[in-house]
C-alpha cells in the first residue's frame, strides 16, 4: 500500500474512480476524436443530459467545481451585480475567492443554521435594488446537497426560484452532490432543479465517481448563448474532451449516479447509527446526504483522525465532518465505530 | 469505428492517451488519496520535475494549456503590465483573451515571418518603461515549439532571456510542444528551458500522449511563492490530482516524453519528405518539429480534408496546417501522400 | 433659488465648494501647467502633505473616495487576497462593488455595533492564513470617522494596526471624514494615522469644503512604488492636475480643513443638543464627528424630509441619518430642530 | 509667472480653463445640491445634450476622458470579446492598459497611416466570429478627430458604423476633440455621430477649455440601461456632479465648444503656413485639425522645446507634435515660427 492512500473520511475527492468509469475512459481510447468537444462521445453525452433533464437542456463540460460554479455565475451577471449564497456555500468558503476574480462581482453571504437559505434573509439584500451605489443581487445560489450534508425539500428549492424570478433573479445551483441529494428524496435529478425552477446547475460528477470533470447544465439556451466563450477564456475547454464526456456517459447510464450516491448516503446513516449513542458525540446536523457532522471531544481528535483521516470543521465548537463516498465500506464504518467506542468510552 | 474518430493530422490534441500513461492512471486507482495534491502521487512526480529540471524547481500541475499559460503569466504581472509575444502565439491567438481577462495585462504582439521573436523586435517596446501612459511590459512569452512548427535555437532562447533580465522582465516559455523541441534539438529538456534562462515554463503534456493535465514550473523558487492561491482561485487546482501526477510520472520515466516527440517528429519528416516534390504544394515553414505548412491549391482543401482530416491556417494564402503526433502511422503518412499525389498530379 | 438647492441634512457631499478652496482654484488658472501632475502646484500641494504626515509621505491625488480606496487596496492586494472591513464600511456597502473589480478579492465584512471594528472579531478571519482554499486576508480597512459617525480613539487604531502587522496585513485607512475625527480627538491628523500605524490612507477632501479629489496618502514609500501606474490604469490621473492640487493645497493651509470640520461637528453637536430631549427621538449612536443617527417615528419622515431633506438609514429600525457640513449654520439647526419639536410633541 | 507654466505646444491638457467656464462653476456654489447627479444642474446640462444630439440620448458624466473610454467599452462588450482600433488609438498607447483591465477583453489594433481605420482593414479581424478559440469582435473604437490630428469625413465614419453594425458589432466614437473634428468639417456635432450611426460617444471637454469632466453619451438608451452601476463601480461617479454638469452646459450654450475649437485649429493652420516652408521641417499629417505633426531635425529638439514646450511623438523618425488649444495666441505661434526660422535656417 502507497502511503498517503490512508482510508478515512476526510472527503468524497479522496476516492478513486468508480471501476466503470475508468473502463469508460479505456473504451474512449482509440483512435483519433476531433478536439474540444466536436466528437461524437460529446454529442452523445449531451444528448444524455437532455434526456435526464429535458429536451432544452444545454450541457456543457468543465474541468472542476469551481470551474463550474464560477463559469455559471459569470454566465448570469455583470460585474455590477451580486451573488447571494448561504455563508458556508463552497462558492464563498473554499474557492479562494475565485468568484469575485472571474465575475468582479460582490457575493452577498446569509447566515444559516444549516446551510440552506430561506426567501426571508434574501429578502432584506434587495433593498436597494435599483441603487447605483450598491451592487445589484442578480443570482441567488444555493447548493444541494448543502456544505452540511442536509438536503432542501423540493418545495424549499422553488420558494427560493419563485422569489428570485419574482425579483429579477437566477438561480444557480451548485450540485456538486445533487445525486446525493436525488436519492435523499427519493427523486430523479430533473424534479429537483430543473422542475423546481433552476435555472443553472453545476451538476458534480468528481465526488461520485468520476476522476474529473463537471457539468455546466443550462435549463434556458437563452442563457447558454455566450457560454462557449466563457468557458473558453476561463481555460475550462478541455481539448481531449471525449475524456469527460465518456465518464458522464457512464455515470447517466444505468442509474450509475443514483447506485454511487445510494452507496455513500447509506454509508453515512450507517455510520450515524453507529456513534449517535456514544457518549460524548453529539451529531450536529441532520443527515440527509452522505455527511455527518459531530462534535466530538477535543482532546481525541488528532488521534482518531491519524487512524482515520478527516477534518475539523469547526475548531471553536471542536464539530468535525465525515464524509462517506462510493467507495465507503461497511467495514470502514464499523471499524470507525468501534475505534470511536474504544477511545470515547 | 465510431464516426468522428477519423484520423488525420489536424491537431495533435486529437490522438489518443499512450497506452503507458492510461496504465498508469488505472495503477494509481486504488484506495484514498489525500485530494488536491497533498498525496504521494504527486510528491513523487514533483521529485521526477526537480530531477528532470534542477532541484529548485518547483512544479505545479493544471488542467490544461491555457491554464497553464495565463496562470504563469498572472504570477509574473500585475495588472498595469504587459507581456510581448510572437503574434501567432497561442495566448494572443488562441485563447479567447483568457491572458486579457486573468490578469489584466495588455498582450504586446509581435510580428514573425516564422513564429520566432527576436531581440531586435522586442526593443521598440520597451521605450516608454516607467511611463505611466503605457502598460508596461514585465514578461516576454515565447513558444518552443512554436505554433509554425519552428525551433529557436538554445543561443536564441538566451539571447532574448538575457535581454530580458537586463531590461526587468521575466521570460515564459510555453512549451506545449517542448518535446518536440528538445527532439529536435538533441537536447534534454532542462538545456533548452532552465539553462538558457527562462523563469517560468507551461511543460506540456495533452500533445504528447497524456489525457489531461500541463505543468507549470518554476525555475525561481520566489516567482512560484503564490503561486498555490493563484492555481486555486484560477479554478485550475484538480482535486484528484494523483490522476494528473501519475500521467506526467509516467511521462518523465524512461524517457516517454523523448520517444513519443521522437516519433511525431520522425513522422512530420516523412511526410514533408514525401510530399515535398509533389507538384502545386509548397512548404512554407521549416519542418522542425511535428508540423508541415503548405501551400496547396484552395479547390482541392475540401475534399483532401474528407479522408483526412486537417485544418487551414491561412485562407488567404491556401496555408494548411498537418499536425503528427505520438500515435501517427507511417500508413497515415504514405496513405495521405498517395492521396495528394493522386488528387494534385 | 434654483429648485432642488433645498438645505438640509442628506450629506456633506450635497455641500459646495468652501470659498477658499474656489479662489485658489481661480488663481491657478493662469498659463499653461504639464499636465498629469508633472507641474509646480502639484509639487507645492505634495510638499504640504510631506509637512503635515512626514517626510517619506507619498501622496497622489485622485478623483474621488471610491477611487482612492479602491486603488488603495489594489496596490495592497493580489487577487487571491481579502479585505477585512465592518460590514457598515463605504467600501462594503456603499461603492456598488467597485473593490471587487478593482482588485478581485474578496471583502470580508465584520458586524459591529458602532462602526468600529476590533482585534476580537478580526481575529477569526485569520483561521485559514496559508490554506489555498480560502481567500487570504491581507488588508484591514477602517473608517475615521466611521460612517456610523463615531471616532476610533488612537489606541484602538494602534491596537488594529499592531494585530494587523504582526500577521502580516495591512492596514488602509479611508478618511474620507479623517479631518472631522481629528477635530474630534483634538490631535493633528498624522497622530491618528502614520503615528498609529496605519499603512495607507485616502484622505477626503470632497466632504470637507473641495470640490472634487482625494489624495491616496502612502506612509510607507515601498508601498506606492506602483501607484502611478495603478492610478493610470484605474482612470484617476487628472490631466489638469493643478486644480486638485491647489484645493488640497488651500484645505492644508492656515488649517482649513480644521476649521471646516470643526464647525461641521459643533453643528452636529448642536443638533444632538437640540434634539436629544425631544420625546420619541433616540440618538443612537454617539455622536464624535459630524453626523447624528435618531430613531423617530416612522410616520413622520416623508413629510420631515420634505423641508429638510435627509435620508432613512435603517428602514426596519426606522433610524435616520443627519450629516452636517462645512457650511451648516446654526439657523438650519435650530430651524430644523424647531420643526422637530413641533412635529414630534 | 510660477515655473512650470512655461507656454508651448505640448497637449491641449496643459491649457487652463476657459474663463466663461469657471465663471459657470463660480455661480453654482451656492446651496445645497443634491450628490451624484440628482440635481437641477445636471438635468439642465442632459437637456442641452438631448437638443445637441436628439432626443433619444442618454449622457452621463465621469471625470476623464480614460473614464470615458473604458466605460463605454464595457457598457458594449462581455471579457471574451474584442476591440478593433487603430494602432495609434489613446485606448489602445496612452490609457496604461486601463480598457484590458476595465472589459477583459483583448484590444486589435490596426496600423494605419494617419490614424484612420477602413472597413479593409477591419474585416480579417471578423474572420473567426464564432470560434471560441479567438476573442470575438464587438466594438469598432475611432477617434475623431485622431491622435494624428486628421479628420473622418462623415462618409468615412458612416462606412464604418454599416459595416460594423452589418456583422454586429457596436461602434463607439472617442470624441476627445470632437469638437474640433466638427469645425474642421463645418458641421455640428450631431452629424458626425449620431447621423452616421456611432452608438456611444465619449465627448470630451478637458481638451477644448473644461477643467475635469467627461461625457459618455449613448444614442441608443437600450445601451445605456446599466450604465449607472457601470460608472459608480467603475469610481466615476462624481458627488458633487453639479461642477462638472454647468462645465458641459456652458460648452454647449452659444457655441462655445465650437468657437473655443475653432480657435484652436486656425492656430494649427497658422502654425503649419508659418513653418511648412521653413527648410528641414516637414509637416508629416494633414493638419485637419488642432495638431501639427513635423519631422525636423533632431539635434535641435532638445534647445527647441526648452523654449516651447512639446514631445517628441516619435524618436526613430524625429517626428515631433505640436497642438494648439483654446488659449493658444498668435504670438504664441509667430513667436515659435521665428524661433524655428532662427535655428533651422
Amino acid at each position: 500500500m502507497i502511503a498517503g492512500s490512508r482510508r478515512g473520511f476526510a472527503s468524497d475527492n479522496n476516492a478513486g474512480v468508480h471501476p466503470v468509469v475508468l473502463d469508460a475512459i479505456g473504451r474512449a481510447n482509440q483512435g483519433h476524436a476531433v478536439a474540444y468537444g466536436d466528437d461524437p462521445y460529446t454529442e452523445s453525452a449531451a444528448a444524455k443530459f437532455k434526456k435526464t433533464f429535458g429536451e432544452e437542456t444545454e450541457v456543457f463540460f468543465v474541468y472542476n467545481g469551481t470551474g463550474a460554479n464560477v463559469l455559471s455565475l459569470q454566465a448570469l451577471t455583470d460585474s455590477f451585480q451580486a451573488v447571494i449564497c448561504a455563508e458556508t456555500a463552497h462558492i464563498n468558503e473554499d474557492e479562494c475567492g475565485a468568484p469575485e476574480k472571474f465575475t468582479g462581482c460582490k457575493l452577498l453571504p446569509i447566515s444559516t443554521e444549516n446551510g440552506k437559505i430561506t426567501v426571508d434573509r434574501i429578502r432584506p439584500h434587495l433593498h436597494a435594488l435599483g441603487n447605483e451605489h450598491h451592487a445589484q443581487p442578480k443570482v441567488v445560489s444555493i447548493t444541494q446537497a448543502t456544505e452540511l450534508g442536509t438536503v432542501y425539500r423540493p418545495e424549499e428549492v422553488e420558494a427560493i426560484t419563485r422569489f428570485a424570478h419574482e425579483n429579477g433573479l437566477f438561480v444557480h445551483l451548485d450540485g456538486a452532490r445533487l445525486s446525493n441529494a436525488a436519492v435523499s428524496l427519493k427523486t430523479g435529478l430533473r424534479e429537483i432543479t430543473r422542475d423546481m425552477g433552476v435555472d443553472v446547475l453545476s451538476f458534480g460528477g468528481t465526488k461520485n465517481g468520476v476522476m474529473f470533470g463537471e457539468a455546466v447544465v443550462f435549463f434556458r439556451p437563452d442563457l447558454a448563448r455566450d457560454f462557449k466563450f466563457i468557458r473558453k477564456q476561463g481555460a475550462q475547454l478541455a481539448s481531449k474532451m471525449r475524456f469527460i464526456a465518456v465518464q458522464f456517459e457512464a455515470l447517466l447510464t444505468d442509474d450509475l449516479w443514483r447506485r454511487n450516491a445510494e452507496h455513500a448516503n447509506n454509508m453515512a446513516a450507517l455510520l450515524e447509527r453507529e456513534v449517535r449513542n456514544i457518549p460524548r458525540i453529539t451529531i450536529t446536523q441532520p443527515v440527509d446526504a452522505n455527511a455527518v457532522f459531530a462534535a466530538i471531544p477535543r482532546e481525541h481528535i488528532q488521534s482518531l483522525s491519524r487512524e482515520y483521516f478527516f477534518y475539523v470543521w469547526d475548531e471553536g465548537r471542536s464539530i468535525v465532518r465525515w464524509m462517506t463516498s462510493f467507495d465507503t465500506t461497511e467495514g470502514d464504518i464499523t471499524g470507525f465505530a468501534a475505534l470511536l467506542r474504544k477511545v470515547l468510552r
